[in-house]
């Protein structure tokens, strides 16, 4: 079973990016993206002009939240594990959802605000990128280099999987958080399924 | 097996089309993407600066070549079909592939641009965006209106695949056109294999 993941020296620092995206979402959600100025997100949060800029670099940074490092050494055990690909994939996922979202309002209010302003979903679009470029070299190191476009592929379906669940969330609030992680999951499964033998 | 997709009377406009995105890849080989003009292109391409905005409404257009229509009638077979899906899946990629590029040094070009523009890369990771909004209907309609999330996951795997092969092909001159199909399958059927049980 994988370690839990140490929080270190950076929760507070941590908080503060995620009170400051909570703030910046509610106020998107309330006034529309576009009418939303720094200044009214450091009065929402209850920081300075200068605080906000230390964590971001504008609003659209702020809109998709804290760079988290996802995925350091705590991961190794997915590396080297023996278990089966898919399922130790699941307990990767349960992870990165977990630690990525401690609260499902962040993910409802990012729903809220790609409905109203669709021209932002590149920047969500990114997010996902981000996902795939980091679950890419655990696949890797896992797989072995001669396996990479693999590698590449399955962190693609498996950030695509956790996107789409995502999606769904937001649309559907009575589902709970865990679930997002076995939609995703079972939805891989199917397209195993589905395309293998017999 | 599938027809042969027809060619309509849209031949003539389709290769205009495809000059003009030669010619865009061309001078940005030669001068860098960035120092191209429209004038330059129509120049090159031998047509009017009003033949050139008849086909694309910029030089980002231009380069990204024509939009083709290849989900069209010719791919009812892929829907009803009984074979497995991803040995029809082979087959349809092989009649994108051969219908998208009927010219190597399009691809060959789209590299060293990309190469030498790194900031270009939104637009055709687009372009991908698109094959995967064109297969998607498609696989949905095979596989039910209750598989839309695997339909979704799948659209998306074969597009990174043959996006994942080109990208390796545009790197390796050696490889002939066809094996860059054969080499997006057998990645995909790794997948499978990886993530499958046993």
């Amino acid at each position: 079973m994988p370690p839990a993941k140490e929080h270190a020296a950076s929760g507070k620092r941590l908080r503060t990016a995620r009170a400051i995206q909570q703030a910046t979402l509610q106020l998107a959600t309330e006034h529309g993206y576009h009418a939303v100025t720094t200044d009214m997100i450091a009065e929402r949060a209850g920081i300075s002009r200068r605080t906000f800029f230390n964590h971001y670099q504008n609003k659209q940074d702020a809109i998709v939240g804290p760079k988290v490092d996802r995925f350091g050494q705590a991961y190794d055990w997915f590396v080297t594990s023996d278990g089966g690909l898919l399922s130790d994939l699941q307990i990767l996922v349960r992870q990165v959802v977990a630690e990525a979202s401690p609260d499902p309002s962040v993910i409802r209010n990012i729903g809220k605000v790609l409905g109203d302003s669709p021209d932002l979903q590149p920047v969500f679009s990114a997010t996902i990128a981000n996902l795939t470029r980091e679950l890419e070299p655990l696949l890797s190191r896992r797989l072995g280099t001669e396996r990479e476009p693999v590698a590449h592929l399955i962190a693609h379906l498996v950030s695509q999987a956790i996107a789409h669940s995502f999606r769904d969330w937001t649309v559907d609030n009575e589902t709970a958080l865990e679930q997002v992680v076995e939609k995703a999951n079972s939805n891989i499964r199917f397209v195993v399924q589905t395309l293998g033998p017999g």
